[in-house]
């Protein structure tokens, strides 16, 4: 979505020169735990297996982490200005995985066994628990002037964060229809809170470090909290339409399991007669196993619903792009987050 | 165990001034968070019921905010500079209390159900880092040149509780005899971990607020922590020899559960023939009912177990008692110190 040039580094080695440049405090911070929870976090970072065996290759992206290093950087100052931002976010990151595993249920991540799966549930609270206090000192005792900043970013984005959980979890006991029915406005807010405000805080705590004025972290904290709100709205998309060889999840998953994604929202709340029938599909006594999730999928498709999603991932996408915009940003680091950006949410390659 | 003058004020006195003092940040702190979450830190400070009816006079002694009060007036500061520390250190314990409820699989608590069994482990999971968030954020943005310095104090001891944590559930697993047995020092850094470091906490963020230098704030901290293992030491004692009526626990319910506490520690570390019989009867595997504990706890005071923990409570008492002397402090918030830790301890009456 963004014009490539010769000039652009691409998005992997972008990736890949943040996570370097990161890796070593990230190490050091996680040396700094009891050896249980040094375990866990290596298993959860997916730099290790259970028991502490390595299992190289099976980490994420470290989207947070590199949001950090270039928010610094495009605030003027050096990406070593982020690093206890960065490792402070892909803590965070990390322990709200742990967490809404246990919340949710989900019991495999990145095609391996869930924390809790593996080593228990309480073990598994403890082990976020340890991930979200280590987040806190790494940040608290970070030197220079932006720390104290820094920390409250961080932890305006802490209570976003479990807001946004607390109105996911509470979706689920909501009706299909009817006056308490979920509305797509509610879902974006949800978003934009339990997804966005960790990236807006990568984005813009890198920035905060290296000293920029409020104008800069609050323009790089809005496109990361677009970022996340487009991030949400395509991983609906793959939740349902998503090829299972890429995403690891069974087809129709989000769907079999009821969920109240944007496709389903948007697409109860359009006036069409696919509506109506999805409508009593959903609120049927039957399971929605393989057939029947195939044909809700289809009547979300013709009443709109896919179509919004996509609509709605390329808005915000195109918002992230506005904020970086309009605000005097060093260069290279603009393009390197241009890059990155729609990367981060085309995530069907 | 202190002189009780005529000047001195009564303890409970003390307990209630500081808990008015902090009680309208408290409640203000708690209206910011998600309307369920702010339900759930209501029941879980014992202010309300299930579903958030009022249920007055269940909460707890509020022990840790008096000692953050009390800390700031000890420095030379005023009561009101320790507020926003006061509220955290609260709202920290009742976070550790929900989370360490569902890892020890507690079903009650102050006589109520816990968390978990009232609303179910994802949302008391929730619900623990909604307070956890809750605590970092009231103390980040507290004003004053002292907040920095006080998140960094917070920020350790978080650190420190799930340490503790992890220390004593790892406990569970190892045997009672042999060289892989928790030795009794082994259990009281457990202990400093896990119940000190938030005491010591608690009584040096309100002096850190108040701009106290680092002798007084660390003779403060180390106080708490002593405080911290002889409250642990007593707890223990309850825990085999409490009333039922007055602990609200079953008769010698953490040797039916096979906790290893202090008293059981000291006892099997003895040379003693009792010792002997109570490491056979701990390793047998019939279970520790009602007759098989009554004989455990005889054998375990028989071996020296209960004299033991005893010593170690009034050792700590002692050594708290002499960290607030060798420093300077304000002298009637020494006395109400003094009156204070001892009554915390003394819980039989």
């Amino acid at each position: 979505m963004t014009p490539s040039t010769t000039r652009r580094t691409s998005a992997p080695r972008i990736l890949d020169r943040c996570r370097e440049l990161v890796r070593p405090a990230l190490v050091e911070s996680v040396r700094r735990l009891h050896p249980w929870h040094a375990e866990t976090a290596a298993f959860s970072l997916g730099w290790s297996g259970v028991g502490g065996d390595p299992v190289p290759g099976s980490q994420g992206k470290g989207v947070r982490q590199a949001l950090a290093v270039l928010g610094a950087e495009a605030a003027g100052g050096s990406g070593a200005d982020a690093v206890p931002g960065a490792v402070a976010v892909e803590l965070i990151h990390t322990f709200s995985l742990i967490h809404d595993d246990i919340m949710d249920g989900d019991e495999t991540r990145r095609r391996r066994p869930a924390l809790w799966k593996a080593y228990g549930t309480g073990p598994a609270v403890l082990a976020g628990d340890a991930l979200f206090a280590l987040a806190v000192s790494t940040l608290a005792e970070s030197p220079g002037p932006g720390g104290p900043a820094a920390v409250r970013q961080l932890a305006g984005t802490l209570g976003e964060l479990v807001h946004g959980q607390a109105q996911d979890l509470l979706f689920e006991s909501r009706p299909w229809t009817g006056p308490d029915a979920v509305l797509p406005q509610e879902y974006r807010a949800m978003a934009t809170h339990k997804t966005g405000s960790l990236l807006g805080c990568a984005a813009a705590v890198g920035a905060v470090l290296a000293g920029a004025p409020p104008s800069t972290t609050e323009a790089l904290d809005r496109a990361g909290r677009h970022l996340g709100v487009a991030f949400q709205a395509v991983d609906d998309l793959l939740g349902i339409w998503g090829d299972p060889q890429v995403t690891g999840k069974p087809v129709h998953s989000d769907l079999r399991r009821l969920k109240k994604t944007y496709p389903v929202l948007a697409a109860l709340a359009a006036d069409h007669p696919a509506a109506r029938s999805l409508q009593a599909l959903l609120t049927s006594a039957d399971p929605l196993d393989g057939p029947a999730a195939r044909r809700a999928a289809e009547l979300i498709d013709a009443a709109g619903g896919r179509r919004a999603t996509a609509a709605e991932a390329q808005e915000h996408l195109t918002a992230a792009h506005d904020c970086l915009d309009r605000v005097e940003l060093a260069e290279e680091a603009r393009g390197d987050l241009l890059t990155l950006i729609p990367y981060l949410v085309d995530r069907t390659g």
